[in-house]
């Protein structure tokens, strides 16, 4: 196929059950993409990557701009083949980490000047350059540039921004042209105001995007105003087409997000975590740096397949943690994407035989808190 | 079977191939040992070491003892199930660790009191401990604590280091009993002193034991008298016992060691070096920082088949290595230790049909000295 086409498989509420399909593969919906920010999903070989279950990753335009640069990726042959995964990769446009990273940014209607947290460099980002680094990567799933407001901002403030992130959508949106097989998708904004998402939306939907993301949430506003965001969001996306929440979240973030009509997610909150010895399981976050687990001869999680629980005890894993030891960081990534993928297909699941609801309270019933070390 | 068991299938002047057979495992000699220091060889699953070709992995009995205790290892089943490696393992004694990595030593007959580099706490290590704490981390190669005397040190040092190494090795060898099924190894000292060397080795003779080690050397003494003190030195080790050169080395070290008769290395050069961007090729070792390699599409060494050669290019292990990435460290540590590890197998084949001296000079002819960063 030389399309990129998403099917609706099955509804359960707003909870949808779809396929992506694009000549890199099939994504199958609810999906969580893990974040390969600089060329690598951290502390783990692509092909464990895709053990775990990921149909798709995501790149970061920002990183791989700065290091090794577009240019360099493109005469290397490009993303995939320089990172060794062969699925679709999905980028971010680098409005985001230019906005949390760099430094000395300025913002104006032609795009944002900034300087490289690597090395002070002067660097300049448009619609347009945006989506030609995302060309010259050889993403199969592309994003437009936005501004990305601090949160709190007044209403004024992401009034404003919003009018500027959908006016470089457009630019975006043109700058990405034709490209047979691969994806444009819109980013709504407008803040926790119900009105500009759905002006936003609005807008977007009159440009025209393979799929349409909601941005600028979790970023400090609380589960209560995310999922009401999606509620007055979601509804007004098309429904043909793929819905993605960036940036979330923790397991019970996207239980609710898909409650609420979300198809793509993607969260540097397992591989983040697994590197600071935090486990997600079927009960809740572990913390294996607790000495609980010192003499804990159990798996991790009973209920997972992954080489952290088959083939190591808690204990061991504990005591990883502690020595700072490279393989706690692999192990546990490992799991907390297995996990993370294991939870996208019971979701799948549920959503494939119409219990999503009940699902969805059984997990939540299921699992606790953030546990914090000792 | 359930006896320590070397056979010596071929020589080659002084070179011998031999087979180890343990009931964990046949040890193909000459051997590599990765290190496995604190219970885990770093950056690499268990899996992976053994696809690598490693027969057998080291542990430190240093680092063990301090974290996560040997009580505490022996409680959770042993040191093969708590690291998920389930071949033999061979152990030092703690004596070389305790003088290159804890502070305020103060040997005695008794043995050596320090403090942890952990915790500051103190700790104690006499002959007998040393073998207690091998025993209960169920080590199936069990080293005798010695005293290892800084480089340079006067003959009369040595020579009052090495009665007290030798009066250790007795209480050692008594203290390790009868263990079916594992081996206890002596330890050759004396600097580069050749009677020394000779007497150290007529003492463990007498006193007996499963193998036999070199220690004290590649502290500083230079290769060429490395060599001499080897050829000072193995002739007078039982024929008929596996000869251990420890903490040895760069790939020409150990080329020329099987030379003179050495069947068994281990040191953390490959897997250190992997994580210092380093990597040894049939060529000579590679620094992948250098910038030189930043548009390279090749294969780090085109003779090799480790992930890092087959699934990736110089350019990727560049970047990764600049952006600080752990799959850096990762395949460039496997890759280091499948390179040793088809080096032991180039050795062992050169033995068998009778080459290892043609071998030998073909082998540092394309192999350049270590190259430094630009």
């Amino acid at each position: 196929m030389s399309e990129f086409r998403f099917e609706l498989k099955a509804t359960d509420g707003p909870a949808r059950l779809g396929l992506i399909s694009m000549p890199r593969g099939e994504i199958r919906t609810p999906a969580f993409m893990p974040v390969g920010t600089a060329g690598s999903v951290k502390a783990m070989l692509p092909e464990s990557v895709r053990e775990t279950g990921a149909d798709i990753i995501l790149g970061n335009t920002y990183h791989l701009m700065l290091r090794p640069g577009a240019e360099r990726v493109a005469s290397l042959g490009g993303l995939h083949k320089f990172m060794g995964w062969d699925r679709p990769i999905l980028t971010d446009s680098g409005g985001f980490q230019v906005m949390s990273l760099s430094s000395l940014r300025k913002i104006t209607e032609e795009g944002v000047r900034f300087r490289s947290h690597i090395d002070g460099n002067e660097e300049f980002l448009s619609p347009e350059r945006a989506m030609e680094i995302q060309r010259l990567l050889g993403s199969d799933i592309q994003m437009v540039l936005d501004e990305c407001p601090a949160f709190p901002a007044t209403e004024a403030d992401i009034e404003k921004s919003l009018a500027l992130s959908m006016r470089w959508a457009k630019r975006s949106r043109i700058a990405f042209g034709v490209q047979p097989g691969r994806a444009c998708f819109g980013i709504v904004q407008g803040g926790v105001f119900p009105h500009l998402r759905q002006r936003s939306a609005r807008e977007l939907i009159e440009i025209g995007f393979d799929g349409y993301a909601v941005g600028g949430l979790a970023v400090g506003e609380g589960q209560a105003a995310m999922f009401e965001t999606l509620e007055a969001t979601v509804p007004h996306l098309p429904a043909d087409r793929p819905h993605y929440l960036m940036g979330v979240g923790k397991p019970d973030d996207l239980v609710g997000a898909v409650l609420r009509g979300v198809d793509m997610f993607d969260c540097v909150l397992p591989t983040r975590s697994g590197r600071n010895g935090q486990a997600f399981t079927w009960n809740g976050t572990l913390n294996l740096r607790n000495a609980r687990f010192a003499e804990d001869t159990g798996p991790l999680d009973s209920r997972c397949t992954c080489p952290a629980c088959r083939k190591f005890s808690r204990a061991y894993l504990h005591h990883v943690v502690k020595a700072k030891e490279i393989i706690a960081s692999m192990l546990l990534t490992w799991h907390n994407l297995a996990f993370y993928q294991d939870l996208m297909a019971a979701i799948r699941a549920a959503i494939a035989e119409g219990r999503m609801a009940a699902f969805a309270g059984d997990f939540r019933a299921g699992y606790r808190t953030v546990e914090k070390p000792e």
